[in-house]
């Protein structure tokens, strides 16, 4: 079963990870290219985010790999835009990492 | 190319997507059970971190489905328990649906 949409509006006090989710979507919508009513990253956009807002990251692509690695994989339907679900896969294979990082921390 | 560990704990200021990648989690941390180097949710601790953290989606829950079918979709590898990765398959379906409700708003 997928959960209905999860509005915040109604809402003043959020919890944590509602802050957190709220403030994901505001980054993605921040360098996302909208037309109509889809909201997508190219590959500039991409890259953009990624120095200014995982600067971590953006390090360690310098060293391992290119960002047209990291833009092929993560455009999982090859559309050659980064919707906000691809963006999340992407997100998701990040923060495991941080967390095995903040475990040891 | 599996991406190095994220490490914070060298820089002060964080961005906003760290922010919000740190506050997730210290969020499955405070509920999850520590054995040894594993930590993950027992369906009781899954149950309150989403009535604390996730109200509105706890609201959706009692309609729609039960914990028990939440929890099974989410223990992928099926050992009564949910680990990180498991709360971040999670965690993505419940904000690719916020997004949703973020771009309309």
């Amino acid at each position: 079963p997928r959960p209905a949409p999860y509005c915040f509006s109604f809402r003043e006090e959020l919890s944590m990870l509602e802050t957190a989710m709220f403030a994901i979507c505001k980054v993605f919508h921040k360098y996302c290219n909208v037309e109509g009513n889809t909201c997508k990253l190219k590959k500039p956009e991409l890259k953009e985010l990624i120095n200014n807002e995982l600067p971590q990251f953006a390090r360690q692509m310098q060293d391992s790999w290119t960002l047209d690695q990291l833009f092929t994989n993560v455009d999982e339907d090859g559309d050659l835009q980064i919707s906000f679900q691809e963006f999340i896969t992407l997100f998701s294979m990040v923060i495991v990492t941080c967390y095995k990082a903040y475990v040891h921390d």
